[in-house]
């Protein structure tokens, strides 16, 4: 239980940091859509560690390998299987302190659950975990492309520290985040980001900050009532990737300081369709898609790992002090973009094959 | 799909606003849980309406009756079916506007979905399905107190309008949050918060605000790694909920401000436990409990349902306007409580079994 | 667990036999089905007791009262609620032997299982449950019918003790499977079937039997590789029946004395469309419907409950004698034809969704 | 869908025969749990092709890789992935009839359902698949054998062809069962058994037969009401199983014939425990384990692949011949019974895990 997410769209990950690789089965995914492994290299390789110098310099190509449910192009309709080796494993910064809990991370958690863990590089709890994630992804966001060609995920890094970014999500584009190594595709707060960063990583420190997502083109109509409302399986698919603990919809936190005639979004009629004036929605009403931008924004809390002397205690209940080691990112919000877009893509190729499955 | 919930502890709701009734069935609960109709009635009576001039005045006694799986006073292992028949029932109000789409509401997208909805008071997107969670939330709340006496369920109301309450979160009671008619337990912050509802009510207007809610006595070790993460499932619960826009844990998009070094909680022993000197954190790291509080806050948007004239369109197409008539709560917070808490206790008692299940 | 069934045509079913009612609640129903109680009332007819001298007398009319999700004669695609209330309970007839283990019976294994039991009428064990089957069934046939015209479920009873009938599948129709009583549509072994349960009744004793289920008009492309084979989840279906100890699809036991050059289902192209000149396979090759009928044999024991003096224990483990008195089947045939149509159409519903979801 | 099966202790299964390789991940296994790669391998070999003169010459060594999961010798409560590279692999057999449909195989339910197909070697339809099966069932077995070490799960071929064997399933022994390459623990019918292999084997043909299980030391209270009973979780897993068309439980069909006084098991009390004096039941009762030997039987039919010239169509559509080539078993019987016992392992593994969730 844990390892796997979706209802239709399934998939069930695996891999820890250190050990021979990781990766992914999708079970559900549509025969005949077309793909092959550079379309989910190229997703990988905008995840992946060593991709500029605002990132871990751990060495990991991330190589996927295709092991099943492609063929000749396409997929089959069955179970695909992708691995994902780890190459540059280096288990021995981690000897020193395989019995202390480093502060914040999952150390003592996963010894409270399990009674035991993989101490090397964090074993399951590693955010390298998500590259499973992201390959996956891949797939569901080729299987929206090929079924509804008008979809368009995109995320950006809206937020690091305290320099916050000005982008319209209705025009935003996957090439203009690309563009700048930190993912935010307003010119000057991506400089003023790259600052906070180094300042950051030279004091021996990390920082947090936010990433915002928006998708154009999903029709009206996805999601479903009560509890699988499209805003409540976003959020749990937000809330599960490492290190978030904040998501909001639409108007989110700041749409509670409004009064009902602010935030209600009036319904027009445009070009035959139905539409709204406004967007404080962000495109979800009653959990179901109305056509307009779906749009979210996920807060990342600053990386726990810090090379700082900290206290902590050791398994074996003594006192003690800790010094991180190793290869870490001063700040996760540029990889995080790719998994947020990721498991945005999970969670609609999910809601498009449900309602699908019951449409006349 | 859509109107179950959980893994372990699982439910399943139905019922429409001015049906005959709405329910819901439990699968999964424990054998032997001392439980009855009083119990269960207990909670609906927080939430249902009329209980103060700050909500609406349906008058809907909400009287719960157990259709099966207790037996002599004890849960039998078997389905725990619930029935609460809708008695109050008036459709003629909706009558004028069955064919407007009322902003903001999920008319349109039932419409886009299903292609026909019960326009009768919302249908089956009423929020008057939260009985039914609160029904099995209270039975999850009885397994869980009965399984871990220890542990304490407390929301309370931490913001309307822009209204903030201070509450601190490791003392605040149960008795206190009910002690006033907004569920606030900051007596300065409940007065101007009924101050601000008042006012939007006479306004013809509404307002929104934030839940907080802790649980205290959750011990180390539940969660399940990675997409089952605890704040994951608890933000999927929280984004199911009518009207609920954000979800934030611990820290949340505060905690994207502070450095690593400020964010960290560092471990110490205390009473030969593992415990933390700050809690950033909200009791949950790497997806599993560390025995601290839990903490989280849910944003509602202020209720869709505003006593003023609005443009929209009708299900043919046509511009129009509407001036929505009913009965209708100008806050949905005071009553969101209960809510917050038979969601957070369902998820809860469903991760308790889940590592219960595994456990040597 | 162990409540719930179907994966996108799910259901979650309540109810003790001598508690206030029992029922189910079906979500995932495609809207705009027709359909009303009458329709789910005709099924129920089908398997409620007293409808004739083979059966037991209790009184039952076996109402249906739709709760939710049906509107105007049409499905919502809500969650669907159905509640059949217990009328004509007689608790006072177990009193004698509610610390008694019936023998074969569920009441040892349910005081194992869960340390307690509603011992009235056999609790959650007695096959009264099966009228949860029966309603949801008809909804999942009405789904089928509308959506499938051509498919029709058609079961008999195909063997009672050691009578045997001789039977069409290719042609029986429902029509004269219940022109008789014991739904055997062979007129001789009808007759001499009738003749074995009123010999068996006289004798204080209980007779077991066979019931057929051929579904005609099922399209090429149903079920899924590996685990969710069609054949599997019809299995899983039938055996979850109470008093089934076996299920054979097509060729089934006897099959295993053919060779392969016997066995094998030649193709051939008939009016455009692959066929096949033999049926051995039942309609169902590597899991998936080939456009053939589905053929499935059910083997059911004889009742458990015969009105003789047996040897037992107590719940507190003494040995004793055990003399059931009540009002029970000399045979669960005739009334298992419609329990075995309700879960074969709940499991064909479920995988035409499944099937849909993915195509283009 | 339809590659994964289990609720609590769960597996998702990939591969195709002629692809990279197959293989499995398992959520949900207990920590702490120890085994290794060459626990796995030793079911493995009991499986794999090339073993005896009985089965196919295909060369695979079947050797498995644990790509996460198990550190330092034990469960880690994490996902567990385990790779098998397919070695062997000869498509070229298969270019023949890449466009003709093998009668009784799945091609054209494959290319009804997708619209495409893997044709070398079967691709996902082929019985190559349940190496993974029998890898997860492996680490089931351990889990059981660790928590419930009176567990023992033992298989035989009961029958080949019109060739029955007497065995006795209260004591018949792993070790006595590989004794022999046919795994008939009847030393007299094995040899029976052989000879009649070798003749369909001559006769370029192919005979089918039965498996039989016993299951002895399973605790009284395993299994769910209604829906997931033992038996009907059971027998979903038998007919999961490639070339299965039939189960029974207990006495099965041949119980059909008994009297209600004959079939059912009186209770004794025996050393302190509850048990009874005959096995009808087949150890299950209301669906839930009674504490007696768990017994089934499984029916094959013959493989469908012989070496003789049989009518068929292309995929567009015309009438022709094929000649099957390529490496294949005239009999499965002998290297099922390890998928059977895999098969059966996972249920309780499962329906253990379901168990202990709920235990106080």
């Amino acid at each position: 239980m844990g390892d796997s997410f979706g209802q239709l769209f399934r998939i069930m990950s695996f891999g820890e940091s250190h050990g021979p690789g990781l990766g992914v089965v999708i079970e559900g995914c549509p025969a005949g859509i077309p793909i092959g492994a550079p379309d989910i290299q190229a997703e990988l390789d905008r995840r992946r560690p060593g991709q500029s110098k605002l990132v871990t310099p751990r060495k990991e190509k991330d190589q996927v390998e295709i092991l099943s449910g492609i063929f000749e192009g396409h997929t089959l309709g069955t179970a695909i299987g992708l691995l994902i080796r780890n190459a540059d494993v280096d288990s021995s910064k981690y000897e020193d302190f395989k019995d202390k809990y480093r502060p914040s991370h999952a150390d003592y958690t996963y010894d409270a659950k399990y009674g035991r863990r993989d101490w090397r590089g964090g074993g399951r709890a590693s955010a390298r975990e998500t590259a499973a994630r992201v390959a996956a992804g891949a797939v569901a966001k080729r299987v929206l492309s090929t079924r509804c060609p008008e979809i368009c995920v995109v995320g950006w890094v809206a937020q690091v520290a305290d320099v916050t970014a000005a982008v319209d999500p209705s025009s935003v584009t996957p090439d203009a985040v690309d563009a700048h190594p930190t993912r935010c595709p307003d010119a000057k707060a991506a400089a003023d980001m790259e600052t906070a960063i180094q300042e950051a990583r030279k004091a021996r420190d990390t920082v947090g900050g936010v990433v915002s997502c928006v998708v154009r083109g999903v029709p009206a109509g996805w999601g479903e009532p009560v509890f699988d409302k499209l805003e409540a399986d976003l959020a749990k698919a937000m809330l599960s990737i490492p290190a978030a603990k904040g998501v909001e919809v639409g108007s989110g936190f700041a749409g509670t300081l409004l009064r009902g005639s602010q935030h209600n979004d009036p319904f027009v009629m445009s070009d035959g369709e139905v539409r709204t004036t406004s967007n404080h929605s962000g495109g979800i009403q009653g959990g179901i898609s109305n056509g307009e931008d779906i749009f979210l924004r996920v807060a990342f809390k600053p990386v726990a790992t810090i090379f700082q002397s900290q206290d902590t205690v050791t398994s074996d209940g003594r006192a003690t002090t800790i010094s991180p080691k190793g290869r870490h990112d001063p700040c996760v919000l540029p990889r995080a973009v790719p998994i947020v877009e990721a498991m945005v893509s999970l969670v609609l190729c999910d809601h498009m094959l449900r309602q699908r499955a019951r449409q006349p």
